[in-house]
């Protein structure tokens, strides 16, 4: 089994989650987190912004104002079967991916084992 | 060493703490998240509760209108080293199992290192 | 890829988030935390304490009354290459380190796989 973190754009949340229901996997965890990804200063559109030109892309301005601060963030969490990970991963980019910066990161990650506290059972039968 | 990452309900993290504590776990960290298991509107159940019927157990009118809400839950982190690994969880069950929907989950995940950084310890010592 | 998850003083944030970025490591996220180490009141100096006599330690006091109370700590996770692990381990003794009880601790995890949601982009790429 695997750990599935991805991290989200905050109003990409409600889509996700009932994306993730709807296929099946309704059992995740949410935090609020902030975050910063690679995201520079792309000068030359700065150099247009500040000259007035007229900017292509309406996230850009966004991207700009957010770089080097922290930026409210989403976290989903899931532990998912082996065979699965592939179904998650893509529903999750298709969900959240706009081409623009900030669409976010999936990790995953090794789990060793679950217990489902109410019945005790455990490994694969417990998610 | 391995993490150990339980969901739980957040009226038992004063007891879980105070347990874990007592066996000797003292070290660990807490968050709050928001969660969804897999439950499901059992509708024989609804129907029983529309109808007026008497339900034995008290907690299942808490569980229909938890359906595909969010819960507020909370997490503990450990990181504990092998052989602790039974020992934890079996006390993590024990002061967590009601028996009922909701009583959470706990998963284990590997762990390479450890490192306190007031002493440069790292590995086992560290934890 | 390992995940290095980190806990330190929620006093420290800023800096270590400006060391990593300096450092090439922009990529982050931070969670609020509560947190417990291994810290026990050290029953000598209370009772020096109690007696009034000075204490060389101003951490000391800090420290006792913190005793057994979950702390607000601050959660910092990076995901970096294999190669990468030390020096980011490094930089977060180096500035967080101050040789006082609650310098927290850094825990390094497996991490299987990485994807950038805007271009599809995995592995050590997506890093």
């Amino acid at each position: 089994m695997k750990e599935i973190m991805a991290v989200i754009r905050m109003n990409k949340m409600n889509e996700t989650k009932n994306a993730l229901s709807e296929a099946g996997y309704p059992s995740m965890l949410c935090k609020k987190v902030t975050g910063r990804g690679k995201k520079m200063v792309n000068m030359d559109i700065l150099e247009d912004l500040i000259e007035g030109k007229e900017i292509d892309n309406p996230h850009l301005i966004e991207t700009i104002t957010e770089n080097n601060r922290f930026i409210a963030k989403r976290l989903i969490y899931l532990v998912v079967h082996d065979e699965d990970v592939k179904s998650v991963i893509d529903l999750l980019i298709d969900v959240n991916q706009t081409g623009n910066m900030g669409d976010g990161k999936i990790f995953v990650c090794p789990v060793d084992d679950a217990i489902r506290v109410r019945t005790d059972e455990c490994g694969d039968l417990a998610i």
